[in-house]
């Protein structure tokens, strides 16, 4: 028995960067179904779109421990207007990660119990609306590329600019979908009483009771596994019981707002594409040696979303 | 604002130890649903089983660091047949965490890549059945539990005593689902090559595609917080590229052989009774004031499984 394997999963290689190679054959040509690795390889620079500057957040815990995150103005314009504001004052800065439940989300922002004592929004808003839901629009219908799979939380799931998504045909509503690494704005009782000063990423298995719930800011494309492995808090909720336990944020900024050479310049791949729907239909139907019986399945939050260093 | 809440979630909670109270309303009897918290102190001795020492591994990685797992006979006899006679013979004591990858696996057993420098399995097997799916017996019908909600994984999902499960009626067969904690017996290509000596927990999204693939052989019912945790590896597979990052076993242990002071005896909330259906529902429409829009639908990974000290 030599190196006991388990297959690759998606995330660790999806960042791993992978070259682009011309040569290699196309999507659609192939005679038996190419593997997700093989389909990376052979994806061409039309595959992917590099993320805007001015649309991603760098958040910054030390040196080392760095984490990107693309902004969802599709699904929540008024909290991402905030956020870039609260970003380019400084706001989190200083401030930390306040909460690890274990199986749930890791949150971060003003860790002080009473409003009072609570840092300034400064040129932010107090009070924004829910959007944790929104009406479709012809941006988001052509964006849109729908899942095969049946989904028990929504009529249709699918994807919109590299989020996970749902989708309310009756209604005409789409809403960002709780997997692993989306980002969403902490909240009261009230279902718009957040401001996106308070955020939380998903850490465990897929909240989907959360969708329609609570409104979704984003999705952390690089750095999860910093997040994902803050130690838990042991009070209630995972939030740390002394002050200490707190990890300290030293920045977030706009990626824009970050001197080019510090930058992080990362590309995603598209999800409206042919080479998309070939990876996803690679994932539901598992054709590696290791795989035995092919699901012929995936869930949404299955589904791999990769991410690299832009190729030059 | 006040402390800006998200919902309690379930894993947590399960562990938190809460006291029965004869005194409160019966199930069925409720007017109004009650929520998971309300279930679970109304909840009466029958409604739990204590595991069974001998059915329970003590994973210890130091003093703080304790991690229990409860192994699945019904499922992988011979594995977990297996495995007793490794934990009964010292086999992982000294040996290591040697895998973390984010969003998937953690993975222990012996670091060394060539099989000629491993440790002996002592009097384990080194040759056992593939145990990925298992045939339909009187013991399992009785055990099941159907979730009512729908999954494209499986034509059924449920449980069986205290572990998450999937069954075809039509070839009349049960095998378990790789849900967070579910613990599995890693293996090389062939699917009858594991032993039950290099185990992996599920830390990330469900990785259901596994499922009737490899030999699932318990669950991690206490200490998760600690595998989850584990920072992640960098080499290929989340394997730790450099010896010192490795994560070292202090022991596992059978329970049943751990000195009785220093034993954990913790019981299961059983799954085939009213009040675990209850809870089901509670969790499939949540109730509680943070919930705008009661979801109607569940996963099946989503379904808290709780357990708790047992009280006396």
């Amino acid at each position: 028995m030599s190196r006991r394997a388990l297959p690759l999963f998606v995330f660790a290689l999806a960042l791993g960067g992978c070259a682009t190679s011309p040569a290699s054959t196309p999507a659609g040509a192939a005679a038996t179904p190419r593997t997700m690795q093989q389909i990376l390889e052979a994806s061409r620079p039309a595959d992917w779109r590099a993320l805007e500057p001015g649309n991603t957040l760098l958040m910054e815990l030390d040196d080392r421990r760095r984490i990107v995150i693309e902004l969802a103005p599709q699904f929540a314009p008024e909290h991402v207007a905030n956020i870039r504001t609260l970003a380019q004052g400084g706001f989190w800065n200083g401030l930390s990660i306040n909460r690890s439940q274990d199986g749930f989300v890791v949150q971060w922002g003003d860790p002080a119990e009473e409003e009072a004592a609570r840092r300034p929004l400064g040129a932010a808003k107090a009070k924004l609306p829910a959007e944790a839901e929104v009406r479709g629009t012809p941006a988001l219908d052509t964006a849109w590329t729908r899942l095969p799979d049946p989904d028990g939380w929504a009529p249709q799931v699918g994807f919109v600019d590299g989020f996970y998504a749902a989708r309310d045909p009756a209604r005409n509503t789409y809403w960002p979908a709780h997997c692993y690494g989306m980002v969403g704005a902490g909240r009261d009782i009230a279902i718009d009483s957040s401001t996106g000063a308070e955020l939380y990423v998903v850490i465990g298995q897929s909240p989907r009771q959360l969708d329609r719930n609570i409104t979704t800011v984003g999705r952390v494309v690089q750095g999860m596994e910093w997040l994902s492995t803050v130690p838990r808090g042991t009070g209630p909720l995972g939030f740390f019981e002394k002050p200490e336990q707190r990890v300290t944020i030293r920045s977030v900024r706009l990626m824009s707002d970050v001197p080019r050479a510090e930058r992080i310049a990362l590309e995603a791949m598209r999800t409206d594409s042919p080479l998309f729907a070939e990876l996803v239909e690679a994932r539901r139907n598992r054709r590696d040696d290791f795989y035995k019986v092919p699901a012929g399945h995936i869930d949404l939050c299955n589904v791999p979303l990769p991410v690299r260093p832009i190729q030059r």
